[in-house]
């Protein structure tokens, strides 16, 4: 299709569709972009080089990419996983597969980045390979494709990464102190690896997150006063929000002594299987709790089997896209940390899955109970056209449009951000429109709120 | 938008779509309303007294408004929880809160009572708050605005309510003697309290219950006789239904003997957790037994974790907006029951949840095959003008239009009861013409089936 | 409606939907069939006799009728589960309640049957009853309504039946014999009844299918080896596939001695159930290693309350229609499966259930990964118009258009092959329509696939 017919995906129906879809889009298609969670690698910016190649671009770093032409039978190497990878031979497999990805959300992003950073509107094939490969490599070493020129591009104003408790956020200083910089970056606390003591290497995690703090004692108190300072850390580098990722977001309360002689017994290998379940929910509380105190938003991001193919893992390590969602429960796993912290009105608390009816079941009436609770946009595998479509239908019925994150693209893509968020206000458009046409609401108020969810509703959820 | 443009509400698409669908809805939007399941206070229609104020009808009693605007930071004593309400306050939040609704069920049955009660349809907003407090308060206190006069101009046929084993039905008695009222009125038995040993003050409960059917002796046979002549009480004073509000649909067979030493045991404290499970189970069976005797309907509601949060339920009681979904299994559940009376032509049991994957999975399967077995109309959170539309889709496929309940509106806000089931007409008026359009029915069946979703259909199922 | 309105039927919208929609769908139409699962019982082929009358053919072997009209409330008996069935009363049933399978895909089907095979373009209703059973009966005695010349009317070219290992396939071998046969017709190998303990005369099934193996040592390996080479014989006579129905998708690996031990506690009945769970699912295990050798693609089918009635078992025997749906997980049952073959390219794994979101979630993400894995087909209750689109929509977000099965029949009912097939390419027509008017893919990759989904996609799935 042509670009101009590209400019026009998903706001195409009846007449009348049109006029309202186009009329509410336009509002919002230039606004800045707002990005509270998600992968890009701080140093990317930082050393603001050009990109490497086209492969290195849209396959490596992409494991939705990846897992598709695996599954296609192409060898991890072949796709780059290798010491020596052969970048256009892993573009030609990239190109001559290109139909596997028609009607995806990752061949979606994958057309937009090219016809609106490339000029690039044909499909890719198996004959045009290489003469793509060229061009797009020989656009990446002009200036406007460095990193920090792409945030202008991308008219990004706020941009999270994901940070290692015991990072020293020596990237984030950095980048705090660039002139021009048009976009605010601001590191997020992941403390996964800390909080369960049935992560492997647990204890070494925790010599490590108490080294970082410049604690001397090894118990449980001083854990806890690692992390707070820890959390300090983070937000006097601009820090908003704290990320967990669990199988189950289970939660718990211990007592001050119960948890001190858990976490002795974790530490020399004592506590059983089932205890350390306690432990890690009684930890998300803690999180909880110290949300309340110092003003993170917690992000809770579960139900995903991580690294299903141990074979995979073994030889080709982590986010090589095997991981593999599960069904998840919040309504009974969050009650003890709601009965405690649900009402306090420090606390923001983002809830993401990848089971699309627990949203609605169970997210949903949540959010739009507890002050505290906030429905994540649609994550991962969700955030495809008809997934984002199908999640502003279910959500909305219930919860309105006031009790949800915003948009969120979550990726450690760089150049699919400004894609994954056009997507959301195009289908938050075509939605409004519908609900206007259909006679639901006001186009008045279709126009507010379109405008509302990329400014004021992820900057609620938030805190900006 | 106008009024003229509400009346068009669902009912908007393609030139095709809008003649079909403006077609079935003309032949049901005058047709009388059956409400065979809700919970209007039987002394709103016998008092007949005219409404207090705009905050007492449409926030204090409706805590699906309640506990959107508690989510948005109001406190509950704002929002009328409190022993000296501020109306016109109340009403200024939810005015000012407008857009929070929009897209929502609740802001659809408000723009519609609006509109058609009090032919408002401006947005509220901030700065028409104490107008339309104003014009509102001023047709309340009109003769139109009585509860008998409303159930004229609703239209209403007939109305359940839902009532207490041991109530006297003084209200029903009174009601039923009224001259000139159009609507037939009818109690309906609700025996949670009594059959499950995990409720709190079990033992009192039954003590009452026996008390209200004259009963001296305290065992299992006396408690089985009491419900059984309770439910005759109700029969003789019009009851239809029977209604029973459960966490799982857990049905089970004790014998007589392990019947009557858990009873005892429960009522002396000795009964385990799992026992009374049991006991539980098997008294939902007992209620389908004596269905198939005295020919009442069984409407099963599963699935809802009841007051989530204990500090709202101790400081602001039950109904406030914090009864929380949870994941329901019926077809391993309900084996026992179905195995011993699925098959018997007495029985009529219809099943409703939250678990809207689970309709289409379990519930339309058992409708489809056991003669008994009825799809209950989408319930509380999936009653919205989305969630309906999905019903219709996804349980019409399996089980066709014939294995329904007819739309029940389930509601304690009365003026809305009008609203809710012109939505459902709406919604339906608009699928069937999507099956017409499409090719896959007939217009001469859809038009038989319209109006039999309002007439038949719950006629059949309530044994009317 | 009339035959030439029948004939676009799910291919209407607006102008532009139209045009594309049909286009592509004219492109699929006349396409040969491929059908690589099911239950057509081969006799029926190779015997080629008339059907006998209107109720056998539309009644007594379609279970999805007979549990719509036992629902109803018609006994099995009237609905042809007697031994002296009343043919033309059991028709007047099912015209006289014809409008139930309104909306339904049953009713889908019967409508195209009807208009495709027989002209009848009004619907049924009691005043046509009679006549209608007489033109049916009339037609069916012509030589074009014979198996082989129906197999030719519909284009089928690849037709695969379900068969128990110990069957000698002297059928297939007769049939594989007959000239002129324009359909290849080929045997399924299907285990389960040899691979679960818990399976109802367990011992004596293994002894028959050693015995059909001519094996006289009763024990694990020779069990093995009967298995290994039943599934040779099959393969010689044209098996692709093998089939698996289990409640749960448990898979397990027991050591060869465990395995050994297990199966003689199995045989003596000192086998626990968690035990016989084990061994079940390592047998599971076992058959996807059988694959990997011998290279027969597994379906695997699982997550089925079978029989759910024993009343309407014991009374009237297996698939009348109380077969109910239940949960299913897959990501964690699969995974030692998965891990031990699941990335072997000599293995296909085609997953179906009745679980939709488990589809999204678990099915698709693990199909998008593991070359091994493919999304089956909307499975029984989904065939229909509603959930072929759905089912095409929530997976192709995620895995695209080519990790699926190709459309699936999976049906006893003969006659109901075309509509069903056509229906499916009517769908996915709509559904890549719909892509390419909302500009998600050209419209040359719309054909590609519109095509690609009737061949390459079912071949490659079943390696034909």
């Amino acid at each position: 299709m042509s670009i101009s017919q590209a400019d026009k995906r998903l706001l195409e129906g009846t007449e009348d569709f049109k006029a309202v879809a186009s009329e509410l889009y336009s509002l919002v298609k230039d606004l800045p972009i707002i990005s509270p969670h998600g992968h890009v690698d701080p140093l990317l910016i930082l050393e603001n080089k050009p990109f490497n190649n086209p492969s290195d671009l849209f396959i490596y770093h992409d494991h939705y990419i990846t897992r598709m032409l695996h599954a296609q039978g192409y060898s991890m190497e072949k796709l780059g996983k290798s010491d020596n990878p052969d970048h256009r031979e892993a573009w030609r497999i990239l190109c001559s597969n290109s139909h596997i990805f028609a009607g995806t959300a990752s061949g979606y992003w994958l057309d937009h980045q090219l016809y609106s950073l490339f000029q690039i509107s044909e499909p890719l094939s198996a004959s045009n390979a290489d003469s793509m490969y060229d061009q797009i490599s020989e656009k990446l070493l002009t200036a406007e494709f460095t990193p920090q020129e792409l945030l202008k591009k991308f008219n990004l104003k706020f941009l999270a990464t994901t940070d290692d408790p015991t990072d020293d956020l020596s990237a984030h200083k950095k980048i705090a102190e660039l002139p021009n910089l048009s976009c605010k970056i601001v590191p997020t606390f992941r403390p996964d690896k800390y909080l369960d003591p049935r992560v492997e290497n647990w204890a070494e995690n925790v010599a490590k997150l108490l080294a970082s703090a410049g604690k001397k004692e090894v118990n449980y108190s001083q854990f806890i006063l690692a992390l707070e300072e820890r959390r300090a850390y983070f937000i006097e580098h601009g820090a908003v929000s704290t990320d967990h990722g669990v199988f189950e977001p289970f939660t718990f309360e211990l007592s001050q002594s119960e948890a001190s002689n858990f976490f002795d017994r974790a530490l020399n290998g004592s506590l059983s299987v089932d205890e350390s379940r306690l432990f890690a929910g009684h930890m998300l509380s803690e999180m909880a709790r110290m949300s309340t105190n110092d003003g993170l938003v917690m992000t809770l991001h579960a139900g995903v089997y991580r690294n299903h193919s141990s074979i995979t893992l073994d030889k080709f390590g982590r986010d090589t896209g095997h991981d593999i969602p599960v069904k998840v429960e919040f309504t009974q796993n969050l009650r003890p940390l709601l009965e405690k912290y649900g009402l306090n009105p420090r606390l923001n608390l983002i809830l993401f899955c990848l089971d699309e009816p627990t949203v609605t079941r169970e997210i949903a009436p949540l959010a739009s109970f507890y002050p505290s609770v906030y429905v994540g946009a649609p994550w991962w595998f969700f955030d495809s056209p008809s997934g984002l479509r199908r999640h502003r239908e279910t959500v909305t019925d219930i919860a309105g449009f006031y009790r949800g994150s915003g948009f969120i693209d979550d990726t450690r893509a760089f150049l699919s951000i400004q894609a994954r968020h056009d997507l959301a206000r195009r289908v938050d458009s075509g939605y409004l429109a519908d609900l206007v046409i259909s006679g639901r609401i006001d186009i008045e108020v279709a126009k507010k709120i379109a405008v509302d969810l990329v400014t004021a509703v992820p900057m609620n959820a938030f805190k900006l």
